[in-house]
C-alpha cells in the first residue's frame, strides 16, 4: 500500500503558535489561471518626490512638516485607528451585543529619508537603525500603563493596502492583547509549562536538524518557511536564543537582525525580479508587565504572490469561511527561496 | 462626564459565533487615500461565451463537454484543492511538525446558462434552482460516510480571485471540520446548553428588536449587518426558524430565500452601481452524523468594497497579525443598505 505522500496530495498541516489546522493542496498548483492579473507598479521612483507626505522637509496631510532626516524618522500617525482618549464604558445587550471601549497609539517609522529605496537597499547599517528604533518604540510605548500591547508591522506595495510607497511601516499599540498574540500567548505558555522550554526554541532545533525548510541562517538568527506556512512565501524570522521582546537584544544579535532582514528581502525582490510586496511584523510579549517567559520573540513576513509578479493567492471563499489554504508545498518555497542569489538584481551586472 | 460614543470612538465588538473581538475605528474613514485603485471590470458581456468553460456546450479543460443545460449545471470541480482518494496516514515530528491525509471533494455549480448574468438579474425562478442545487448537493455530499463538512460558497468578481465571471459557486466537502465552522459549532452549543436556545434565534429576536442593522426581511428570513460585522458592508441571512441545514427547509422558506437573495445582491450591486463582488457561503450542520440542534443555518456575505467602485477594505498589516479591523460602522452600513432600491440600476428607467 502507498504511504502518505505530503508532496502530491491533499492533507492538514496543524499550526502550534495559534493551535489551528492549515489545508494544502500541492496538486493544485497546476490549475490555470485566468483570472485578475496584478500591476506591477512602476519601479523608477525619484529619491525625493515632492509630493509625497513622508519625504524629508515636506507638508503632512494635518499640516505638520516632516525635518530634514538623516535616518529614521518617527511620528504619531495622522489616521490613526486608535485612540489615547476617550471615555472608558460599553455595550451590552442581552449577552449577544458587546462592545468595549478601545483606546492605543497609532505610530508612523519611515526607514529612510530616501523615497525610491526599501529595506533590500538599505544598508546594513541604516537597516540596524531601524531595528533600533523598533526596539526603542517596543520599550517606550510598552511602558504606559494604558499600553498592554504592541505591533510593529510594514506592509509593502500597493497590492498590501500600502498608500505611499517612501518605505514605511506601522506600530499600532493598545490596551487590549488582539487576537493572533493572545493565541500565540496561550498556545506558547501551554508548552512551556508541559515542556521547561520555549515552543520556538524546540521548534527551531527540530527544523534545524531537518533542514528541508531553513531558507538562512547567522550566528543569532534563522529564516526559515514554517511547516504551517500558509502564504505562498511565507517565512518566519526567529532568534536562535529564547528572547521575549526587541529590547532584550544584545548588541551583536541587533546587527545579525540587520544582516538576516537585508539576505531575506533581497532574496524576495530576487524572487519574481520586483520589489517584492508583503505584510510583516514582530510577535512579541505583551507589555502587561508579566515576565512572560514563555514568549519567543519573532517576525512572520506575510507576501500575497503565488506564480509571478502578476498572480497573487486569494484567501477568498473558502478561506474566508472555511479555513486557510495553500497550493504549492513549504518544502517547495523553501526550495525556491534558497537556489535565490543574496545580490540585489538591480546591482546585478549580466 | 462624557458616555461611551461607538459612533466616533475606537472600540472593540465581540463576535459569539467566533468567540473572537474585531476592532473597530469609526474615525478613520476619513482618511485620505492614495493607494491601490481596484479596476471596474468590463461589464458588458455576451449572454454565451465561446471561450468560456462554462457555458453551454463547451469544453473544459479536462476535455469534458458541457451539456446545454437550460437551469443550473454541476460537475466535480477539474483542479479541486481536495482529492477523494489517497493513502491515510500523516506525519508527527516531535509533536511539532503534524500533518494528516485529508480527503474531500470540490463541485462546481453553474447557477445559469446565460454567461451575462449574476444572482441579481436572475428571476426568482432560477434563483430557487439554484437554492435547490445547493440543498441536494449538501444533502448527497453529506451523506457519505468520508465527508464531514459540506462548505458551500461563491467567489464572485475578479478581485475576488474569481478566475471565470460566468455565474457559478463551489462546493468544497471535507473528511474534518474546518477552523471557522468548528468554532461556530463550539460556541452555538456552549449557548444552547446555557439558554436551551439557538445563540442565533436569540441574536435575531434582539436584532428584530433594535432594528438598527436590519437590512431586509420577509416572512421566513431576515438580512442584517452583524452587531460584530468585520468587512465594510457585510450581511448575515438567516432563517426566522432554528434550522440545522439547507435540506430542512420548507417549501416556502425555500421560495422566500430565492426571494431574499435577489433582493439583497440587487441592493449590493446599486451600491456603487457595479456588479458587486464579494465572497458568500453557507455555514451549517457538520455531516457527522450527529444531530447538531445548536447549528442554525445561515449564510455570510463577506464583501471587499469600502467607498466606492474603486477603493477596498485591505486586510492587511495589524489584521494578518493581530486583529480583524473595520473603519466605518455596521450600523452605518445598514443605513446605506437600507436607503438602496430594489430595483436593479440596470433596469432602473431615469
Ligand atoms: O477555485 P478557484 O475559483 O480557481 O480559486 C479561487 O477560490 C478558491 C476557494 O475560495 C481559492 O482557494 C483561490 O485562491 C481562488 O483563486
Ligand atoms: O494605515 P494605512 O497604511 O493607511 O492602511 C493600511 O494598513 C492598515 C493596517 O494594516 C489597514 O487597516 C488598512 O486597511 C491598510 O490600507
Amino acid at each position: 500500500t502507498p504511504a502518505f505522500d505530503p508532496t502530491h496530495q491533499s492533507h492538514r498541516r496543524y499550526n502550534p503558535l495559534t493551535g489551528e489546522w492549515l489545508l494544502v493542496s500541492p496538486h493544485r498548483a497546476l490549475r490555470p489561471w485566468q483570472g485578475q492579473q496584478e500591476k506591477t507598479p512602476p519601479d523608477h521612483r525619484p529619491a525625493y518626490d515632492p509630493t509625497c507626505y513622508l519625504c524629508p522637509g515636506n507638508v503632512r496631510a494635518n499640516g505638520a512638516h516632516n525635518p530634514p532626516y538623516p535616518g529614521t524618522f518617527r511620528f504619531d500617525n495622522d489616521f490613526a485607528a486608535l485612540q489615547p482618549d476617550g471615555p472608558a464604558g460599553g455595550i451590552n445587550i442581552d449577552n449577544l451585543l458587546i462592545a468595549e471601549a478601545e483606546t492605543g497609539v497609532g505610530r508612523v517609522i519611515c526607514f529612510s529619508p530616501r523615497h525610491d529605496l526599501t529595506l533590500p537597499e538599505m544598508t546594513p547599517a541604516a537597516i540596524r537603525g531601524v531595528v533600533d528604533v523598533w526596539a526603542d518604540e517596543y520599550q517606550t510605548l510598552g511602558a504606559r500603563p494604558d499600553i498592554n500591547y504592541v505591533q510593529i508591522f510594514e506592509n509593502k506595495g500597493f497590492i498590501m493596502g500600502c498608500s505611499n510607497p517612501h518605505p514605511h511601516g506601522q506600530i499600532w499599540a493598545q490596551h487590549t492583547v488582539p487576537v493572533d498574540p493572545a493565541k500565540e500567548t496561550v498556545q506558547q505558555a501551554a508548552y512551556l509549562e508541559a515542556h521547561g522550554r520555549t515552543l520556538l526554541a524546540d521548534y527551531l532545533a527540530t527544523e534545524l536538524r531537518e533542514q528541508q525548510r531553513v531558507v538562512i541562517e547567522n550566528d543569532t538568527w534563522v529564516v526559515l518557511v514554517p511547516f504551517w506556512a500558509t502564504w505562498p512565501f511565507e517565512t518566519l524570522l526567529l532568534p536562535r536564543r529564547a528572547v521575549a521582546s526587541l529590547e532584550l537584544l544584545h548588541e551583536a544579535e541587533k546587527n545579525d537582525l540587520a544582516d538576516i532582514l537585508r539576505r531575506l528581502t533581497i532574496r524576495y525582490d530576487n524572487l519574481f525580479e520586483l520589489s517584492f510586496p508583503y505584510s510583516a511584523g514582530w510577535h512579541q510579549r505583551p507589555t502587561d508587565g508579566q515576565a512572560h517567559p514563555e514568549w519567543h520573540l519573532h517576525m512572520h513576513f506575510y507576501p500575497p504572490l503565488l506564480r509571478s509578479a502578476t498572480v497573487r493567492k486569494f484567501m477568498v471563499g473558502y478561506e474566508m469561511l472555511a479555513n486557510p489554504q495553500r497550493d504549492v508545498t513549504p518544502e517547495w518555497a523553501a526550495e525556491r527561496l534558497r537556489s535565490l542569489s543574496e545580490t540585489h538584481y538591480k546591482q546585478a551586472t549580466v
